[in-house]
């Protein structure tokens, strides 16, 4: 997907003489406290409905120990 | 640190009938693909001068494989 910050970030690094960076993205992360026994399913749904805005945004859910792929 | 977005995140996923969480962390993600030989140092002194507003935020550099604090 296209990312202007991204893009405006490695612009600024290599104007402060920052080198050997190719590429940079820039997006949220969000950290849940979640009981054990969340279903992954919810987790999904949460992103879907509140955290992430699917229409220009990806999202991924990682959970500590293992990382499991959202979308 | 304080992370009212966070709070406000939280609020909402209550609001959705979300149950189950107990904390919710907003903060930035920032990707950088950079030469294998990028001294840990560098990257430290990116986050201090231009990626992180060290005021009010933490960082933490991870890279993949290994997982190194930042501050």
């Amino acid at each position: 997907m296209l990312d202007p910050q991204g893009r405006a970030v490695h612009h600024a690094l290599d104007g402060l003489g920052f080198a050997g960076v190719s590429d940079v993205r820039v997006g949220r992360l969000i950290e849940l406290e979640v009981a054990d026994d969340t279903d992954p399913a919810t987790l999904t749904e949460m992103c879907e409905k509140l955290l992430a805005n699917t229409v220009i945004e990806n999202f991924t859910i990682e959970t500590p120990g293992s990382a499991e792929g959202g979308r």
